[in-house]
């Protein structure tokens, strides 16, 4: 098999999949009872949330789990918008998050917030310029991501924060970092981010549980109610299984600067094979985070050639997971044709794959290319 | 060990164990992901939602997952009050909710909602003419659990269906059926139930997943917005390992009238211990869920019987793990007196608990009273 979709989830690493089985079998206890099962239980999501947070550069008490990078992201702007009202009603955003913040800006201005939407440009950048622009003096909350999940551009958050602080507005700043988290080095203390979304199955860890950064200090209002776990601002009983493999992933994390440039050695070679092939474009730009290349194999459409492939055991995505077969809201945009839309495929790549992988991939869109535009 | 705290968690059964694990290795595709792995993902996940909705008698449709029974909880009533908002603001609720219910409802009454808060009896029961009263012509919203978790009493849900239809309320009824599910059978349909809230772990699943229960043709305002999952009541990518995890859960659940008979013995076996240990008084009614009993073992303070307990390995709990350790809203809405609460505990069996089990608690009891009393 040769799984080139991580940005959808990724396969459990080995020590993931034994601290679930480990919180599954012995360490069952509920992390809130006071007996010494559900010590044990605690004392591993105490571990889990040690992990992360160091991962972040930050303490283990800016670190609340929750089911994933969805939840955590509706935590961050229904939390931040809903605390500092008061203090405005202008949210500045864009167009390419996740359906998790953009949806949840979108219910946002329903209820009555201005939301500002940034356009990227034709590689799905935004400028450092258009953030400055955005940000006024009532704006309550900048929720941009790091890395675009189906192209892969960098989003300028720490130039958010500089904005920020330079209109002295009494904005939040929140960044989804789900597809940035565990490749590369994320520092929400120093970049002055207030809010950062992390997920753990796109980092070989479990589906079904995430974390959101609050750096101290900072209040939202809960959005979940119930017995006080996770002090209050996301009750109900921890997942200890998930938390703990989240935690088990995080620690096995490689070196990323390293792990880095490999996979750039990845996506350089999956380009210049691309470029012998006609009818492929390719919409990630140099500057892209190297684990996710879009493309477009046209005229084939998507769909087809994902089936083509997957027959072959080589598997990516159309878009994005969540997006389901829906037309990708990002590429369009970035202002790319329909057409291209239409065959758009996207390459993600974790710390498993291979030159192999690349060269295997390549060749069987050149072979469906050829097979499905013949027929 | 014996572990009669089976109310705040359980253990997870070796089919749970295994399907979570083959989640985990074989099947860890996206089940939103169009290709095979994504798809095999998709049919636990559609396999796990069959297995909860035969054991609730509805169709797989009218259940989504959540991230367990504090969500489904929340969405519930936030999702109700908000759908019929424009119909009325009156909810009519109890004083012996779990928080998740309890903090919900008063964050609504916060937001302008009227709620009419039912008080227990002294065994923690509401009466049926209670809430025949409570319910009025602009009532939206009852929310009542059907087996109370401290105390194990049940409660007057189909009578409450009856009064709404009475008074002609455009009421939705949710259940939180958290300690009921896989104890008793449900039946939110033949019941006139709009909602019922489920949770995994209770039943020897794994904790971090629940479901509710929305009867066709209710509409509920979505308390999450992201990539459309779970039909865009409940978005973000889908546990699939704990969801199906939850599905082997439910698979091997017993007969229940049978397992309820026999858990009924070991209640009755119980209170005859109980009955010869002086100071030692009972607060579930003899009309309880056997499943549940609490009671107090004056004078000696909860935390320090329950950690004399642990030190035998003989695990219960004071009150609800949810609670750690605060006094209990139950105890006292039923008018207990202060020290009875402060020595209160709850036994709380699950299938796997024995006669032996129930000897040995009673014993270490009386030898913790004899022992902590002296000193």
């Amino acid at each position: 098999m040769i799984y080139l979709d991580n940005s959808s989830t990724t396969q459990p690493c080995a020590e993931t999949v034994e601290k679930v089985t480990e919180l599954l079998t012995k360490t069952w206890g509920n992390p809130s009872s006071l007996h010494s099962l559900g010590l044990a239980a605690e004392q591993e999501v105490a571990r889990a949330r040690r992990a992360v947070a160091r991962a972040l550069g930050c303490t283990p008490e800016e670190i609340f789990f929750t089911s994933g990078g969805t939840e955590a992201d509706n935590l961050a702007l229904f939390g931040a918008a809903y605390a500092r009202k008061k203090r405005g009603s202008h949210i500045v955003t864009t167009r390419i998050e996740h359906p998790a913040v953009l949806h949840t800006a979108e219910a946002l201005e329903r209820e009555g917030f201005t939301v500002t939407w940034l356009s990227p440009d034709g590689q799905g950048r935004i400028s450092p310029a258009q953030v400055r622009e955005a940000i006024r003096p009532d704006t309550i909350l900048v929720s941009m991501m790091a890395v675009n999940n189906e192209v892969g551009s960098l989003l300028p958050v720490a130039e958010a924060a500089r904005a920020i602080a330079a209109k002295k507005a009494p904005a939040l700043l929140h960044v989804d970092a789900v597809q940035a988290f565990g490749k590369i080095a994320l520092r929400p203390l120093r970049d002055h981010i207030d809010l950062m979304t992390v997920s753990a199955h796109k980092i070989h860890g479990p589906k079904g549980v995430g974390a959101l950064f609050v750096k101290k200090g900072v209040r939202l209002a809960p959005r979940v109610f119930g017995g006080g776990q996770e002090r209050g601002l996301r009750p109900g009983t921890e997942s200890a299984p998930l938390i703990a493999g989240f935690g088990a992933a995080v620690e096995a994390l490689p070196g990323l600067k390293q792990e880095e440039e490999r996979i750039r050695g990845l996506n350089q070679r999956l380009r210049a094979r691309l470029a012998g092939i006609p009818g492929v474009s390719v919409h990630s730009g140099e500057d892209a985070l190297p684990y996710i290349l879009s493309l477009s194999a046209c005229p084939v459409r998507a769909e087809t050639m994902l089936h083509f492939l997957a027959a072959r055991d080589i598997f990516v995505s159309t878009g994005s997971a969540c997006a389901k077969g829906k037309a990708s809201h990002v590429l369009a945009a970035m202002g790319l044709p329909r057409e291209e839309i239409a065959s758009s495929l996207r390459v993600s790549f974790s710390r498993w794959n291979t030159e192999e992988d690349v060269d295997a991939f390549a060749a069987a869109l050149q072979e469906g290319l050829n097979s499905l535009c013949s027929s």
